[in-house]
């Protein structure tokens, strides 16, 4: 399984509006098994965003869909920068969603 | 919810070794939702640890686990330094353990 780890940094006070436009845009995507938008504690205008796909492919692929392509478009004037961008490759854990429990 | 994102550098060499004791340490914690150990694709010394706990008091009591400290002992020895850890509140998403649903 494939993830993915950005801490996104907003505009100045609007974290809480692009936290919204990436919840409500993300739901149902084909192969993603978790996409979760958090608030860091530290940092007022900072969210970390984790995501955990199938595979690459369904990540890549998704890209390309409609729905994602007007939440990018929504959500791009409300980001000031990214500050970190991760891929990872999950080795397991507890609490994941049911397709990705090993 | 209070979540935390660490990226820790095993000692070269020991990453599988370190994620393996991380997984088998934290299942079933008090009010842990979720941890998650996921391998850098691009570091290969890095792990990335993400968690979900229902509040930061759970994640503080945890600490003095007897199953906790034993993991701890086990994996110190082969972390040879943390480059990231934030903490955040969840805001929302898809994919959650169903206790951490909104």
């Amino acid at each position: 399984m494939y993830g993915r780890i950005a801490r996104t940094i907003a505009v100045p006070g609007k974290r809480e509006a692009l936290a919204e436009i990436l919840v409500n845009g993300t739901h149902a995507l084909p192969g993603c098994l978790s996409y979760v938008v958090a608030a860091d504690s530290h940092d007022p205008d900072a969210l970390w965003i984790t995501e955990i796909w199938e595979d690459a492919e369904s990540h890549q692929a998704a890209l390309s869909l409609p729905a994602i392509q007007t939440t990018v478009a929504q959500g791009r004037p409300l980001i000031a920068s990214f500050s970190t961008m991760a891929e990872t490759l999950l080795i397991g854990g507890s609490g994941l969603p049911k397709s990705a429990e090993r």
